[in-house]
């Protein structure tokens, strides 16, 4: 059996990397393909890198029979996604891959400042975090994909939190961050002449809505509230985000616990103590690379973790999350191996 | 039936790309990893991003049991490969990634400045550039992989040859290549700080070392002398060989031409007439992206072809061999979408 | 005796390279800058890396008190630029660095296709190749700078030409482009994503204006139509050309034509015969470095040019000529040495 | 009167750079320069970039004349300073970039781990920090560079540490570091096919030897052990270090402390509230630039310091040390202007 998708929003870069992981998976076929501005091209057109695949020309949504769909995939700018999807057919499996159903109704009015339409969606959705959430993701029906930088800094500190391994008052994550992370949409401090060569911050001070994230999952894990402080930094990279945790805690303990947490996990991997990752060992991946290191002042760890926004960050923690609900193996097309050099 | 693979020469790119494209392969697994400095250590150390795979460690090649073998790739320096290829049982099946045996012993002895030590070998050997040479690999034991130069101008020019639809003495081959085609080895104009931007020639003047290969084979294709004019150039891009080729012939004739020859090829694409293949749309990627548009000048037309230096130009055309004399789906474990962006 | 400057346009990066410059110039100031849409802005908040500079506000081009101006540098798009000039004060300097008036009008009609609504400034306007058009731009009041493609391919042939050294029929000029060449503008092909890992051709056949530049000078040179084959390509690099020129002649006599035709130019370096210059080695400066090598296959020449595009194909060469046309000592300003790495 | 300088060690990426600068300095020329494996080559052979200076050929050391030199710039790996410095006419004006004179005797010992072999002239040596030693190094007759990495970090936290702002048993500062402040030299992680779309951190945990410096300066300066955690990460830019410096303490009264710190320096640029500073925006210049933003966490704040490791951060020191050293107006060859893009 193969299952039928349809990806919303294709000609982003979300959406030719699913296509791009689709084309190697074993039970799934991309059978619609949406892009309200550019409907009427073919997929070769919008991505030439896709050329080579036979898929269906991009639509607008109302054109796709949903009736013929087991699994669709939203990858469209937030905001637009919760009246979407709250008109699509309500039993039809959706992973989500914007931030529309990712917060609780508080936390959601809180960093996007206005009323979600669809509240009762909201209650629904289950977090897209695959690692801890698997349970709940087998029997969704509507799955909220996590923000990348959100996954990446999970990874590193949730099972210290949860171990309470580590100072809830200290936690400073400083990121690292590919630009493929913006999207394909135009602003001029995304065109190559301003990126390359350059390294800045943004979002700095505690403004990024990941934050809400952060703040629901960790002070839900820790029983209290936690506030993190966290600067992504765009660097001259495609893909990938670097996030470097320095929290207070014994190296020791937090290598440990890392370790036995993601011991089993298919896609977590935990280098030995002392090492650090690399953003290019990841990239074009489903792979999170984790590392820990002391340092010369007594209590201080440093964890790093690594992985590639579009695929775990993103479109691979998306498919992940829809082999669950399909009852599919939960890896079937995502055990690509990083591209290196 | 798994076949068992021997890579011989792992710690360079071209052998970290074998076993990258194998770690999804159907019916192939890695037996044997090599690397004379390196040997003693572990695939993870010399590739951190092939590290969730479960690999054998790095040998000498004297520790290779070859009984279990079914397949060996050979990617050492050129020069090594031939004194080692003479010394492996006589009944393995051998894909050669270096220039050992690409040529006839003339051509060798005249590119290359010394006598080969296996002329019985090279004898041999079929010329590795799969969608030509398909018929004589499917039965080879012995297969010398092409220049990755070579195989890129090689697709945009044979078919034009022998149809006879370009002028023989007026070809100008303009290459932009990605720095991996340089290896892993240590060189000052190889470092990040000389590398990026920076576009140099090199090799120029009809000096490098794949003229060879197009001596050889275009002089076959066209029953005459053919000398054509190639000059490589270094771009701050890590995979990808760009062949801009100005040649003399009506373009339309030979975008048909190309179009026909390459209809059933699965790893070839045509673009439609005037438009120009990129770089980035193959990489990561077995396929050939190829292109063709006339001038203004009547009777001259540029024809284009890009691949990815890595895959394609060498470790990708080698497992499309190595799936030929084994029997298996030629395109087996090759179908993986380019990785974009 | 200091000259006060206008920059009208000087949002975009030849704008902002034009203040770098004028910048450590000793007998220019910056006295006004103009930026329609950013009208109102401080410079430091267009281009932050001019932050430390104490320069005038952006304002529209009616605010400027054009009295006070010596020269004014026009880096408006295309087809701006002519009805400006014309409502400009008669007596006002002018260095242009668009298209507008490099052509005859025949020219400009033929490539631009709409007519020019100042012929009598395009009659006036001297062609500002400086080290060709020297004695002329001395004494203009309006100069047109050159296309930074066509300065970069010119430096190479215009010796050649002059002399009758090479075949004029066959000349194929293939450029490698850095990305600042498109300007600040947002197109979706220009992202750092997009661009970056990528090299593509663009305006091949014949189609890219500079060719009315090409068209216009050589056949003006030759006493003949010449019509030369060129291509320009994408690199991922900020900035910089290299044109390698593909000619028949003899390496050694076009070797010493351009030896002998630059001994005296500042600007214009010649390497050794047999050695290629490297793009990165003129980054962010004015000089010009140019390369010959002849080939096995006898008569034929590989002549390689390159610059800074912002540069000395543009901001660089717009104030070379305005120094001549006040009167200035040529290199004033101009003898930065490039930056590497 | 113009300066006779002597570049030691002109084959790496700070002898380049020296040399740049001192190529538009009013007051300096170059006199000698020395490369001991490159002795006997044009610098126009190491360093083609500077093709176009009239500059003497490198010789080894013990071939230079010193006493025509003024000052004499040494730019030699650790270790090989200390005893070069030490042969040295004893009245000579020397700069040193590398690390040996830099620290007080137990600090050398402890960072290096061997016994220094000129303790003279460690006691006599002044700590290059131009903007907090200017008086000092103003009569000095040898003048220690600081670490690249040092002075930045230095910039966002001496002004704080000596107005008792910050909380001192909390400071994290996380760094961005350009390939250039590797060196020229030859490492396999340093290749351009292994640093491009790469981010990794590299010395964590305490054991980066700058952190010597940190220790000497900032516990001199609070009178008391300061011990900051401090992890550079290598990201794909050729020249720039960006300090993420994450403390705790009242963000206005930082902002104002450095506003008030750095009002009359030539060199630091204080940007306003709330923002950042990039990377690119220093690139090739002497130019530090600093951001201070707070965060939603009361009492947080994040500093941000970015300059140029090869200019401000060790060549650009170096000059504007010599400028003082020699009597010269101290921003003498140092105002060009950043590059951008």
């Amino acid at each position: 059996m193969t299952a039928n998708v349809a990806v919303l929003g294709a000609s982003g870069y979300t959406g030719a990397e699913l296509v791009r992981l689709i084309a190697t998976h074993p039970a799934m076929r991309v059978a619609a393909l949406t892009a309200d501005r550019k409907a009427g091209q073919s997929m070769a057109q919008v991505f030439p890198h896709l050329r080579h695949l036979a898929l269906p020309q991009l639509t607008t949504i109302d054109q796709v029979d949903f009736a013929a769909i087991d699994v669709a995939f939203v990858a469209l700018p937030h905001g637009l996604s919760q009246s979407l999807v709250k008109s699509l057919p309500s039993d039809l499996k959706i992973v989500d891959l914007g931030a529309d159903f990712r917060l609780t109704p508080e936390g959601y009015q809180s960093w996007y400042g206005n009323e979600h339409v669809a509240p009762e969606l909201q209650a629904e959705a289950v977090y897209g975090l695959t690692e801890f959430y698997r349970d709940r993701i087998r029997g969704a029906r509507l799955v909220a994909g996590t923000g990348c930088n959100a996954a990446t800094v999970q990874f590193a500190l949730r099972p210290l939190i949860e171990a309470a391994l580590i100072d809830l008052d200290d936690i400073v994550c400083d990121l690292k961050n590919g630009v493929s992370g913006a999207g394909r949409s135009l602003k001029e401090n995304m065109l190559f002449a301003e990126r390359s060569e350059d390294v800045a911050g943004y979002s700095q001070g505690g403004k990024h809505r990941h934050l809400g994230e952060f703040d629901q999952e960790f002070t839900k894990l820790a029983g209290r509230d936690v506030r993190i402080l966290f600067t992504p930094h765009l660097v001259p990279v495609n893909r990938g985000i670097l996030a470097s945790c320095y929290v207070k805690g014994d190296p020791a303990a937090i290598h440990a616990a890392l370790s036995d947490r993601y011991a089993d996990e298919p896609f977590c991997v935990v280098l030995p103590m002392g090492e650090l990752p690399a953003m290019s060992h990841v990239q074009g991946s489903n792979f999170v690379h984790l590392g820990v290191a002391g340092d010369r002042v007594a209590g201080r760890t440093l964890v790093v973790s690594t992985l590639d926004n579009l695929n775990k960050g993103s479109s691979g923690q998306a498919l992940q999350n829809a082999n669950l609900m399909l009852g599919l193996d939960e890896t079937a097309g995502l055990l690509l191996a990083p591209i290196f050099p």
